[in-house]
This record gives structure tokens, sequence and C-alpha cells, in this order.
């Protein structure tokens, strides 16, 4: 006996809805990585990605090169990149020296970031959330000046790995803090892949009654293996717009081991495969994927990028026809 | 701007829905593993696992010890393991001989199989699906007169990895072919990870609406990273049955690298915070998950088993006592 809802959701179907990704697998995902990738390689990686059909890359991070020498080549990877026309290249900036350095090479958004969690937020940038906030402030003061738009992370909207639940309403109201100094967009960051769909379902439609004018991202890691169906509660509830990482990149350092960021030729194949309109080449992403355990060292998470896609078919057995042969003749 | 659909689906809240969960991890598992694990650690496993709240173990296959010998122990398990009430103790069972051996050392079900493809059944099992559906009639014959209720298991109902895609009508016209038999349940089986959840839906709510009194089970594999998807698609379309298996265990032959089964212990990890009620122990769960390495070798697909539960919290930094000081003497 079936006693359960058997609505025909709309959860399940794309109806051509429009679903904008963007890739930052060149910051988030190289910025974890042991080995430096070579700048021509970055650079190569971003080109090919702009052909993909994303809305935005993140191409690089403007940090102290101490700090991530992994991305110390950033003002040479984001000038010298071919940019496409219709993509928005993003840069990660945490402070004001970042965003000097980030407006110099001409970015077209500053990504800033802090934490809904203040002890994250002293762990990871050591300073408390009203600290990052007024040196936030700042550095859009600055972008304004130079009309180069702002997106804002916010840090463990889902969840932080040191205190446990954040209260939704502490997510939305750090949101309208910088929604009021004038950011463009806001991201809600699940950084140690702690969100679960109920709970995003909910926030996200909490944010779209609050905001309903600033661009929301929403950005998962597949820690616990809820990426995919994050994304779909997420969509549901009226959101269209997803950071994601090729191959799966960028870990969490809470999680060793655990797979990073959500997919980007894992969600494409899956959206598009649900008739959702996604705007990009699975074939190129597909290539691009295949090119990192080589310029990274190890593989990667994309479990497309092993498997195929779902109707990428195989023969059958050496031995098919003279199984058939055989089972014909027993008739 | 939003023009997305934003109403409050029921598909992310579980509104404390009983949802059935079977593992199938010591067969679809142990199966696919070079190493015989030693029939009295396969005997503790389930036995651990019949702790944990599950509905349904597929404790083995009664298949030729030839052909899989890492399950060539199952009369002992089956015979030796300890039965908690409720749980259905269930076994695959290709032919007549694996019937008779099943009955005779009193399994619960009778699991059978076969592929609602033509290539993938004639790769697999060597036969026709009419020559399958024939030697399997005779073993429902053989089943019911031993008063052992029947499951049938079908391969490739999402779509076989030779053909492509499997039309619906032909998945649901094989399951009515049982159902006329007297099975009391159907499995479909997304053998080979091709599943997606538009078309999981919509095969669900198919089912359903012609075997409204039919045990229906849904076993997906995460081959693609669409296995948590699936579920909750399936759930929303009227299903509350699945199998998963201990620690994603189960690869898939055409996707080397690719993971198993979707993992017990992520679905119920997922489906409790979402209000669903598994019936299920995480904590049961895990211990078991986190005994699989050593038997079998090799580490395993979970990644709630590396990153544990999302309230499972970490201590700050060691130095954030500092951090936290300095930033507070900053005002």
């Amino acid at each position: 006996m079936n006693t359960l809802n058997t609505s025909a959701s709309t959860a399940w179907q794309g109806g051509r809805r429009r679903i904008h990704l963007q890739d930052v697998g060149p910051r988030d995902g190289l910025q974890m990585e042991q080995a430096f990738v070579p700048t021509a390689d970055k650079i190569a990686l971003v080109d090919l990605l702009s052909t993909a059909g994303l809305a935005k890359i993140e191409v690089t991070s403007f940090v102290s090169p101490q700090a991530i020498p992994a991305l110390r080549d950033a003002e040479i990877v984001l000038r010298e990149i071919r940019r496409a026309p219709g993509i928005v290249y993003t840069c990660l900036v945490p402070n004001l020296r970042g965003a000097e350095r980030a407006i110099e090479a001409r970015a077209d958004e500053l990504n800033l970031v802090m934490s809904c969690s203040e002890t994250h937020n002293l762990a990871n940038l050591r300073m408390t959330r009203e600290q990052s906030f007024v040196a936030l402030t700042a550095v859009m003061a600055l972008a304004q000046q130079a009309q180069v738009p702002i997106n804002v992370s916010l840090s463990c909207a889902f969840g932080c790995p040191m205190e446990g639940d954040v209260p939704p309403d502490v997510v939305l109201d750090w949101a309208a803090r910088f929604v009021a100094l004038g950011a463009r967009g806001i991201t809600l960051c699940d950084t140690t892949g702690m969100a679960f769909p109920t709970q995003v379902a909910a926030l996200t439609r909490g944010f779209r009654e609050r905001f309903a004018d600033t661009e929301l991202t929403l950005h998962f890691h597949n820690t616990r293996g809820m990426g995919l169906a994050n994304v779909l509660a997420s969509i549901d509830a009226g959101a269209d717009r997803f950071d994601a990482s090729l191959g799966g990149l960028g870990g969490c350092p809470y999680a060793p081991g655990a797979s990073g960021n959500v997919c980007t030729e894992e969600i494409v194949h899956a959206l598009e495969l649900m008739d959702f309109d996604t705007g990009c080449d699975l074939a190129v992403l597909l290539e691009a994927a295949r090119r990192l355990p080589a310029l990274i060292g190890h593989d990667t998470p994309s479990q497309i990028a092993k498997a195929g896609r779902r109707l990428d078919l195989h023969a059958p057995p050496p031995d098919f026809e003279t199984w058939r042969a055989r089972a014909a003749a027993r008739g």
C-alpha cells in the first residue's frame, strides 16, 4: 500500500528553466593543492572553461603569496586569460590590499568572504565577525569607487564545524548588512558540507523573500554525499545560481578524504538530464576535467570523469555472439 | 529576480514518513570483492546489521561457488546468523538449484533476478529474457510450494550500458508478468547507475499506478553522483523502500573506479536530517561501516565514514585562544 505523497512535483522537472553555473575550481580547487600548477596551465584551464558556457569563473584569489603560494600568480593569470563575452571573471579578495591588486588586474567582480560563525571567522580569518565586517566595508568602498561589483561569500551558512548549527536569522542578518552596503550578490557557502536539503530549501526561501533583487549563489560541498540533492532543493525553493568545481576539487580541511565542492560536470550532467538549461557544453567540461589529474598529480572526486555520461555505451563482452547463438539454439 | 517555482514542496520534508531500508552489502557488496571475507566475519557483520533497524538484509547469494567464490559459504552464513524479529533475511537466487539450497537453509525470501534489457540479460545470464522468465517461473513454483515469498529484481530498469534507454513500458510489462505469478515484491534496479531523478519519479509513479499492492523496492547505484537525488525523487513519487549498501560497496563492472550502491549510512544520515523515519540507528551503521576496510582490504566510498555526521564537531585550532585574545585586544 502506498500512503505517501504521489503528486507530480516540479522539483524533478527542469522545464528548460535556466540555471547559472559558476566554476570555482581555479580558485577554490587549486588553492587546496600541494602542487603548484604552472601559470600557463592555469591560463589554459580557464580559457577552456571559458568555452564551456559557464556564467562565472572564479579565476584566482588575491591573497598573500606567502599564505597561499599555489595562487601566487594571481595577477598574471587574470591578465592573460582570454575573456569571453558574457562571462563574469571573479576573484576572491580577503582584504584591501587584495582588492587593490584585483582591481588593478581588471577583475570583473570582487568576491569577499567572512563567516557567519564567530568561531570559524576567528579560526579562519583571525578576526571577530564585526572586525571582518568593518574591514570589508572599506573594501566595498574601494570597489564601488572603481565601479567593480561586489559579491559577498558567507561561510558556514549551513553550520559551523566547531560551533554546530548557525541560526538562519544570523545568516540572513549578515547578508542584509552587505546588501545594504550595495553588494550585487551574496553566496551562501556550505563550507564544510553540513547542509541538508530541508535546511537548504528553507534558507533559500528565506533569502528570496527578504532579498528579491540580490543575486543569490549557493555554494555546496559534497562532503556527506548531499551535494546534488542540496542543489535540487535550492532550485525548488527559488535559486538559480550555483558554484561548482571542475572535477569536484576543493576539499575541506575538517574532513580529510571526503569529497570537495560539488562537481561541475556532475551537476551539469544531472541538471541537463532533468531538462534544466545550464547553458553548458558537457563535452568541453569533461575534456577539461580529464586534464586535471595530470595538472594536480592525483585523481579527482568526479564520478562522471570515471564513469562517463549515462548514455556513453559499452560494447558487449567478447563472447557475446557465441552466447547469443547458443541461447537462440535452445529456442 | 526570481522567476522560479518557490512553492514549499514536500519533497524536502520527511514529516516522519517511514522509509524502509534494505542492506544489500553482504551480497551485492561482498560478491564484488577480490578478498574472501572469512565466514565468521560475514556472520558478525550481518549480526551487527541486525541491530541497526534495517527492514531487510540481503545475506548472501546461492550461486555456484565456482562462479562467485566470495560467497561460497552461503549456507553456513544464512544458518548461523542470529535472526532478529521483524527483519526479512533475503538471499539472491539465480536458478532452481540455488532456490533449493536457499529454501533448505531457511531463507525468509528469495530474490530472483533478470534484466529488462535483452543484451544485458544475454551478457549477464547467457539466456534470452524469455528463457530467464521460463526458468524463474519454475523457481517461483518451487518457492510457493515451500511458502517462501519471492522478490524479483529487474536489472537495467533505468537503462542498459550496452543498449541505452529501456522503455518504461518494457520494465513495467516484465514486472506485470512476475506480479501475475504471485511475486510479493519487485525491485527496479539501476544496475549501472544510469537513473536520473526525472526518470525515477516517472517510473516510480507508473509502477505505483499499475501495481498498488506490490512491495516496490528501488535499487540505485551512485555511479554518476545521483544516488541520493534518485532516492528523494522516488520517495516523492510514492516509493518507501530502498536497497543500499553499507559503506557504499558494490561497484559496477562497466564503471571501474566509480562508486557502488548508494551508501546505507549516507542515505540514513540524509533522510533522518530531512525528518524521515528510517527506523535505523546511525551509530550502529557507522560502527559496522568502519569495520569494512579491515574486512575487504581497502577503503570504501562512504563519505560519512570519513567525514562523520554533520554535527560531529571539531575542536578549534591549537592557537585559537591566542587569536581570539588578539582580536579582542583590537576592540
